[in-house]
């Protein structure tokens, strides 16, 4: 790939890590779709003096196209268009369609607002109407409009693409960024490159390490192919970058990781366990899913109903956080809490059968653990966790965790290993 | 200030954003604790030129400290150790005694793993015992050692600390980093900058912005603070960084805010709405609260749980998807549903009542609507939600939302709502 490019993301709010950045990654996704190398992606705070030095070291990194994302809403501390039009050396200017296009989007936005300031309003309008001249406008989706400024006349500088930060906004004008003739010039002898991920369920990523060895050993030449792995939330990711001509050479890549990890690997095309699982439970045949959870305490639930759709398999579910909830909703029996303690392998399997047949639903699933920080004993020690998935058809799957770290990884990582189970014995019962 | 600081985030897993990054943000906030001027953050994937192109440029924009995040694993394409070596010029060398001292970590840690193969972790382990000669090394938590790596002896060049990317191994690391003496002198010159924080939920960013223009006009010097203002998650976030002799200054502007805002400002100290609920809960009194969610999911009882300590007051949940559901699990009449429909303002209150009285709780919160992107109707779109909370003594709260965006903003929008929601209603009726 020839073309290459850089990304800055600007706002203290990102640097500091008050707001996560999710324009970075998702420019740089589209990067890769288009063929051009993403190099790296400076974050900065709102100082114009940064913003300027991450433009110049990138274009002196040879990037023929850099992304901005923020810094362009109405007040004093948003610079970027400024900072771009002194760095391509064009002069400020007040674009008068666009002035009265964003004063028609305020009218309508602050009728929600009928206090508001009018005079800070119409500040507001003129900052985002001024723009680096010659630049070209992308729609405001928001009251910012995005820009495309190309470099000064013959400098054979970098073209910078200027986007607001709000994602909502952002994605929205990319496609529109890339069919501007800076954008397309910036980016010529741009080749495609596939991107395919696996991932694997409970293995350490030193056994992959070992399989990438093997596959070399086996005659697999995997150094044409761009390999990297990566551990997320208790699953190994690997994900492969190659260029199409390689493609016979990555199929034989992944059927020898599929064959060395059978047991292991669950995803050859991208699907998440989320995706998976909405898929197992959504049919044919449908099959319905309930729920009770005490230490996760809703995660579970939040994550099957992230997915579009899941009202079809979703029956409900219990948080059970008190032993009274868990008699309660779930009715697991007073006694068996006493007996076991409401961290048991008994109570969890109750849990999965309770929920089950409280909300009639084919599969069940109960989790019951100690997240910390307090709460833990000798015997039952903060990270321990038992999680149970029963079907109505008899099937039982039940696994004990003893987990690292705080209360937030205790119950994310939970959550994972409870969705794992609940497609693996799905699977295995399919019929 | 006069200390500077650089960033470098590795791991092609985070340029990408396979990975969210939490390393940066982290780093960013221990260094300005230290009082050092944390200027920008790069990320770049694993290639050993990119790392070493953005060490090479936070030093030329004059950072003393550069601290980098990733690339300590056992595997191949790990390689920040050898890079930052190459750039201090030092040569690699094994450290015998960190050698033995990750044996001894390996062995505990691959007794899980019995089928482990045994080359993979002989190699891993001499790689990650291989460090730049005259670093300081920093104990390992999992398997990779830290690194503070001094400059070039006499050629005033920065310290750079190499941490491992896992944040759990990283942040525990920090302390002891920043006790070296190759840290020490990199931030000499470093001054104490407060940082504090106003939040307000329920006005528009501009008013923030006229806001600032009256306290100046006022009388208020605060060109003399560092103000960024932020939105976020629907709440708006006034950042102020200081010296600490404008400590006086920065009490008259949030006196000022305050005032001009006293509905909608709802934190001065830096707590989270998640952080002040959990606090009117515990009480004294304590107040015990249950959740019938729909379209949340479990998100509410989920942000709820989060906090440590929430089995004092959290009673339970009802994730209620389905109508029967509804009916079932928190006795929602099913004429009621059949009449006003499930996403309604009768249903959501009866869902608050319903959760209240099934789990015999003092606060009982309803969540109904439509989070798409199916499901809508003209009457009712996609983003129409209905929340009420109730509380024992017969207050209650009702609000109808029209939220814009896709399904995940929509549940996220909401649960922020509904926190909000039931923290006024308890503060309103606190004894």
């Amino acid at each position: 790939m020839s073309a290459r490019a850089g990304i800055i993301v600007t706002g203290t709010e990102v640097l500091t890590g008050r707001v996560v950045d999710r324009n970075g990654p998702w420019c740089s996704e589209q990067l890769r779709a288009l063929g051009v190398d993403h190099e790296s992606t400076v974050v900065v705070g709102d100082r114009p003096a940064d913003i300027l030095a991450a433009l110049n070291w990138l274009a002196a990194e040879g990037c023929a196209l850099i992304i901005t994302s923020g810094g362009l809403g109405p007040t004093a501390d948003d610079l970027t268009a400024t900072v771009v039009g002194e760095f391509q050396r064009r002069e400020m200017v007040v674009d008068a369609p666009l002035h009265e296009q964003i004063a028609g989007i305020l009218e309508r936005f602050t009728a929600r607002w009928p206090s508001v300031d009018q005079e800070s309003i119409a500040a507001g309008n003129l900052k985002q109407a001024t723009i680096p001249q010659g630049a070209a406008i992308l729609e405001p989706i928001g009251t910012a409009p995005g820009l495309v400024v190309p470099p000064p006349e013959g400098s054979g500088g970098p073209t910078v693409v200027v986007l607001p930060g709000p994602p909502s906004e952002l994605m929205p004008m990319w496609d529109a960024a890339a069919q501007t003739p800076a954008f397309i010039a910036a980016t010529e002898g741009r080749a495609k490159i596939e991107q395919s991920m696996l991932r694997l369920f409970g293995i350490p990523e030193s056994e992959i390490a070992a399989t990438l060895r093997a596959a070399q050993a086996d005659g697999i030449a995997i150094d044409e192919l761009e390999i990297t792995t990566c551990l997320r939330r208790g699953e190994i990711e690997i994900v492969t970058r190659f260029a199409p001509s390689k493609q016979a050479l990555y199929d034989r890549f992944v059927e020898f990781v599929a064959s060395t990890h059978a047991d292991t690997i669950f995803s050859v095309d991208g699907t998440t366990i989320d995706q998976q699982l909405a898929a197992l439970l959504s049919g044919p045949p449908l099959r319905t899913i309930a729920l009770a959870e005490s230490c996760t305490g809703g995660l579970v639930a939040a994550r099957l109903t992230e997915m579009p759709g899941s009202a079809a398999y979703m029956r409900g579910g219990l948080i059970v956080y008190s032993n009274e909830a868990k008699s309660k909703l779930a009715a697991v029996a007073p006694e068996m809490i006493e007996q076991h303690g409401a961290v048991s392998e008994e109570v969890a399997v109750a849990l999965a059968s309770g929920a089950r047949s409280v909300l009639d639903a084919d599969v069940g699933v109960g989790v019951t653990g100690i997240a910390g920080p307090g709460g833990g004993t000798e015997q039952k020690p903060v990270g321990l966790v038992w999680c149970a998935v029963s079907l109505a058809s008899g099937e039982l799957v039940v696994r004990k965790l003893q987990l690292p770290g705080s209360r937030q990884l205790i119950r994310d990582r939970t959550t994972t290993v409870v969705l794992h189970m609940t497609s693996r014995l799905l699977r295995e019962n399919s019929t």
